[in-house]
């Protein structure tokens, strides 16, 4: 499996980074078919950004070099692979104070693309609700950072049938499930959670919502209920890996409607924006 | 710099580690004074409580090497030494599920003990109030977690004249400061928050709570608000480097009173729980 270090093949880093002692990190899971990086660009802007939000500045220099590694870990990666790209903080400052100059890590490895079952996109998933409520952070919300305890609490915690978990914050609003985004269909509209307070911002929540416009249904970007949820006609999730899966039960509904998902799925296929099967 | 990773030394780990990869870690920040760890037990016992709680249980024998380790360290390193101890989830897992089984990853890094200004301690200091407000975890409350990014961000936003800030939660409750717990005198009594909601509940900020309840002080653990510190007779805060500061300047006022921090300040050193100067 490839590991690559601020570009040296390596599967080590300093024990004293501050992506370890303190989470001060960005990442991006990038699929990756046929050596060419999906979504690439949006996946780096994300990063830029991202990194931006927690104290790391990232220079045209090092933006270059992680790209040209990301572009050569393709080229040597299985044909079908998850590129995890994770830029740090890097190491030094005293305690919590930034350290100045910042010299930011770049490490990227190479993962074999996990084999999910096809029905889970041909048929639809069950959707669980954690017991896990998301923190507010506005200043945190919406980015991939490397705090992501309440994500590994929220899948020790699924049940046996479950292939994926709705996140709710404290006040109830749904926010995203454990490793992906949530969608609704109800009449025809697309509506998708805020991630004003908590969440992820995925790349594919943003192309999903770039593509049904580009086929004139509209997505709403709004507060959601679990209540919401049961009143759907289609439920669905998505990141960059899986692409879109439909969701067939979530509480005690049985969503029998692709009519949306379907379309969506196919763009993205056509696109290939996502491998296929 | 001594750094042992698994008993190793070596200034490396793996780049895949959970504890880089997701902040899935705890940690302890010891005083190392004369070869000898302070407050070790109380450390200790605190690290395997908030491993549990993220989902990484430790073994007898991890404990055993683990505190050996942490002895050995203390004899090679310089005479007066803060000594982090970390543990991580170790490698493996996909994605945020938890490996089965999880082998652990310790690590202990020797570092310079901070220099802080002797007026500090003697003298005082000025206490700001943080933009940033805390958010609310109670699965997460009180534990020395990896998942640092709000104190990260804190901490670079300090004024210049500030030695340390409150950070306050999403009620307007004063939760902790950046790098150590706080606390509040007022007609004889102690007051310190409650850090059920968020906060790390600091291995000092237990010892004082006990050596202030020793010579008859009782300690209220309650949620204070900034109208709290504002009409408190002193105000103090500690943690297990600096043992204990108290506060000179915090809004509007000026804490003329030592009469408890200095009672307590006494008993650390006496009881060899600080180094001196």
């Amino acid at each position: 499996m490839l590991t690559l270090v601020n570009g040296k093949q390596t599967p080590q880093t300093s024990a004293l980074d501050r992506g370890l002692l303190y989470g001060q990190s960005v990442f991006e899971t990038v699929a990756v078919e046929n050596q060419t990086l999906l979504l690439w660009e949006a996946h780096l802007n994300r990063l830029v950004a991202g990194a931006s939000a927690i104290g790391v500045p990232l220079s045209a220099d090092f933006l270059a070099a992680l790209s040209g590694e990301a572009h050569a870990a393709a080229t040597q990666c299985d044909e079908r692979t998850v590129l995890r790209v994770t830029v740090t903080a890097g190491q030094g400052g005293r305690g919590y104070l930034n350290p100045d100059p910042m010299q930011p890590t770049r490490i990227l490895s190479c993962h074999p693309y996990p084999q999910y079952p096809v029905d889970h996109r041909d048929v639809g998933i069950t959707l669980g609700i954690s017991d896990i409520r998301l923190a507010t952070q506005p200043l945190l919300a919406g980015i991939k950072h490397g705090n992501r305890l309440e994500q590994v609490l929220a899948r020790s915690q699924w049940h046996a049938d479950w292939q994926e978990a709705l996140l709710l914050d404290h006040d109830l609003n749904v926010v995203e499930a454990t490793q992906s985004n949530v969608f609704l269909a109800r009449d025809g509209v697309i509506f998708t959670p805020k991630l004003d307070r908590c969440g992820v911002a995925g790349v594919m929540r943003d192309y999903l919502i770039a593509v049904a416009q580009s086929i004139g249904v509209d997505t709403r970007i709004v507060r959601l209920s679990l209540s919401d949820i049961e009143a759907a006609d289609e439920v669905f999730v998505s990141n960059s890996i899986i692409g879109l899966w439909p969701v067939q039960r979530c509480l005690s509904r049985h969503y029998k409607s692709r009519e949306i998902s379907s379309k969506l799925l196919k763009l993205l296929l056509e696109n290939e924006v996502i491998p296929n099967h």
